[in-house]
């Protein structure tokens, strides 16, 4: 499958944090960087997510800011 | 400013394509990672950005998605 | 690719309204429902999307609200 | 009320699954189709919502991303 | 219809700016408050938005970011 | 660091609601208007928030509906 959304950038789960219905994953991307997904504690499971494993932060456009110093 | 939003990665804009309401902006992380932006054509003009000017793209945590092969 | 949106609708393309930054597009459901997405002019033309080809609608969980009467 | 959201799909309540601040409601389209949605657990009590009920997936053009195969 | 998310705001609008899909909404709440909103051109004529008349801005609570200085 | 998003209404916590991964967070604006935000649970943290500390709301246009009677 592929997805509209423009920014997909590919690395591998450093954690995950389950909540009741939201999880909080942590992915580490090349570079040093880190991102911060909420995403559902079921989408968790159904993807198969483990610390370790590679997995893609999926970002539509429209949902990114900008700012400056 | 400190906002909640938990990703804030640092780079420098690349690329910006303006359209009548909203513009597209690129910017160039480190590690040699893109992320595309689109915001208001205002917003790019009160945030005085420019090609190759220093800038964070800001992303709360629950718009990100994650993906696995 | 398989992503941690829970909503993927599969239907096909009806219409394609193009803009300067943003498209939009609507997909026609099963059963006769249609949905209007906006997503950046580059990915209707990354996507190949035509009217009258098969594609899904996406959305994160967290961007569905309910409504009652 | 009438809302800018273009996407407004009726359908009944199949499952509510709550969670400590967010609740996970499904709900049934026609044709089969299913959505998940992410709301308050507040705004799940305020709109009495309760399975077998009538209800609307609402969801915003500009969250609606495409797919393809 | 009576709808999930957490913030309307009753005002009225002040501007609009159309664009080609996209159009900008600026609406004036009590207290001296603005709200800026981008939403599609086939809303604002859908819902026969004109500068002066009274509207109500609509916002998910998880699209509300919080910051501090 | 200023940044993009068009909306940022200066009030005060009147309330925070703790979660198991997100936080409820209630912004008591000027003119009597209030604003609903949900924030992971480290954000809350972090920003350092308590009732009655003073704080922004912070909101992306393209996530701002607007609604008439």
């Amino acid at each position: 499958m592929k997805i509209s959304a423009r920014n997909i950038l590919k690395g591998k789960v450093k954690k995950i944090t389950p909540g009741s219905v939201n999880s909080e994953v942590l992915i580490e991307l090349p570079g040093g960087l880190e991102i911060t997904s909420i995403i559902t504690k079921k989408s968790v499971e159904s993807l198969g997510l483990a610390v370790g494993k590679p997995a893609y932060a999926v970002i539509k456009s429209s949902e990114v800011m900008i700012a400056v110093d």
